[in-house]
């Protein structure tokens, strides 16, 4: 098991990586304030691993309450969240009962924002079984749900106790969703580390092939990486937004498309090639990174175009509602090298219709 | 204008009493972090105070979207907190824009929660109109919606950037709801100021008549002793909840009669009776205490026993879901003298009993 401990002050905790930690009950109850939690889980992760996790912790004395929604990012939404509030009050949980994720993101932001919300605000701990949620949802605090006019508008930022991520929960994970977290190892390379850039090139026959020591290096790495930015910027007033590579184009996709079409992790992987392509386009990328960051994501077995049948002007409309627009105006990530990433507040029009326009289908 | 500064560290804040506030601008514009605001307000007070206020604010150069929603503690809830998401999303507000509440206890619950949870938390500003408001709700930070299985179940702690209690904008409320506010004036003199609980004795009358002398000093009072309190203990983990003086019963109350039968001041000032009468069974409040706050409830014009019908085991059953209770056992704020208070956790169930019994109306 290696540990990562994310340096947030009072709020700080610690991320457990490796294989059979859902067998070790204590690295959750060492840390329950009360032993009385709520799992949170879905249609899907439930049957495979909600009631050995029930058991391993009613072994250690914790009282467990299972509460199980429906899957999938449709469910991201009130009526989805309202189970978890009606199961937390029926079984008339109080503020020392802590509310355990698990399963993939949408699972972690929807359980995450009813601890943050529930008689404002309640332990919280994360046990991701997707490689998205890995490397990526399950660090940093952010948790919300969608509303029907843009993605995750309505949320909060509420810390876990401490993240658990079983390498051997991946073993199930179909490969589309492996690819889609895949796609956020790409991205940690391509805005913060060239050597972990470098290092996907040369070993992504091993990642798609599920090599355990692949597994357990890109989510480290991305742990170590996005934990670093997030430390230096808890509640995304600046250099945080670094992350959001991808995700302006990304987003509009999703919403233009309807959640659910395409993952997110696949929308995010399409929004790098755009992003690669616009920082070419504006004389911060070389040509050869551009074209590296496409054959990555190609590799990866991921979109590198636009959906069929989306037009440019339906996103460059959408990508005025992101939340990381400020004022008004649309702020991207942009690449200067694989391994540098840059914020630009005032992107060009023309250059980001010729992105657009470039990333239809061929 | 007097103003209280509210000592939170960064998230410290003003609070300016007074009157005519209403008409300076200046005094939101000065801390807007850009000038764009949504005014969330109710069907009552809008008519009132909207339109003036969006002038002020239109000649300070600050750009408003108004946010009309109904009225009334039975619309403390998401559906009505979804017409504040759908208005923000609809006029593209984005995270530099600020929620104004403009109202009493109910809007600013709502609009908090709303700014706490719209895309993660967004600058907030509250603008008290009634007295229970300026008195009790805005500070503090506590915001959020109620549940059908329980009030305020649902929430966040949000601080606000600025606070404006403007006097004159009592002139307009009903009595009723007057001597609601008083409820918590009373609650602030009982647990941590006899000075206080002894002005009221000698100047109810005047308060009762909407003297401004007298509002502009239960306003500060009241202001000073919460803000005090709130800051050594901003997430209610311990003294906070001395706060909850007579919460525990009056909640029980609102929630066997159904939200917006009585105020919530009522309720409350029936459950502070309720706790004196318990504080003075277990010792540790003498009768001339008990005595006093009863004589002092009863003359705000304010109930001193259980309404007719409430049976006391359905008042009991209920103070066991409320927020305070902590991990099954019911903890209860009781009097050890008039101006000092003290957290019990383990009553005397048949003191308990004795104290709900006594309460049934004569």
């Amino acid at each position: 098991m290696q540990t990562v401990r994310i340096a947030l002050g009072e709020r700080g905790y610690d991320i457990h990586i490796g294989a059979a930690l859902l067998g070790q009950p204590q690295l959750i109850a060492g840390v329950l304030p009360h032993p009385r939690a709520a799992i949170v889980s879905n249609a899907t992760v439930a049957p495979l691993y909600l009631e050995p996790l029930r058991e391993a912790l009613h072994a250690a004395r914790v009282d467990v309450v299972p509460v199980v929604l429906p899957d999938g990012e449709a469910h991201k939404n009130w009526n989805t969240l309202q189970l978890v509030f009606d199961a937390l009050l029926a079984n008339r949980c109080d503020r020392q009962t802590t509310v355990i994720a698990l399963g993939g993101g949408v699972v972690g932001d929807i359980a995450g924002f009813a601890a943050a919300t529930y008689q404002r605000g309640i332990p919280f701990i994360q046990i991701p079984t997707t490689l998205l949620a890995q490397v990526d949802s399950s660090v940093g605090g952010k948790t919300g749900i969608n509303h029907p006019l843009g993605k995750n508008m309505i949320g909060a930022f509420h810390q876990p106790l401490v993240v658990i991520a079983d390498i051997d929960t991946l073993r199930t994970l179909p490969d589309r969703e492996l690819r889609a977290g895949i796609a956020e190892v790409i991205k940690h390379g391509a805005i913060r580390d060239a050597a972990l850039f470098g290092w996907l090139e040369d070993n992504m026959a091993a990642l798609l092939a599920r090599d355990p020591v692949a597994l357990a290096h890109v989510v480290r790495r991305s742990v170590e990486i996005k934990s670093d930015v997030v430390a230096r910027d808890e509640r995304e007033t600046g250099s945080r937004a670094l992350l959001n590579f991808g995700h302006t184009f990304g987003h509009a996709i999703e919403t233009a498309m309807g959640y659910g079409e395409w993952l997110h992790g696949e929308a995010v992987a399409a929004g790098m090639v755009m992003a690669g392509d616009l920082s070419c386009r504006l004389g911060k990328l070389d040509s050869e990174g551009r074209d590296r960051l496409r054959a990555l994501v190609q590799r990866a077995g991921l979109p590198v175009s636009l959906p069929p049948g989306l037009e440019p002007d339906r996103i460059r409309a959408l990508m005025n509602v992101d939340k990381k627009a400020k004022a008004g105006r649309i702020r991207l990530i942009l690449l200067e090298s694989l391994g540098s990433s840059t914020i630009v507040a005032d992107t060009p029009e023309d250059a980001l219709q010729a992105t657009l326009t470039a990333a239809a289908p061929r």
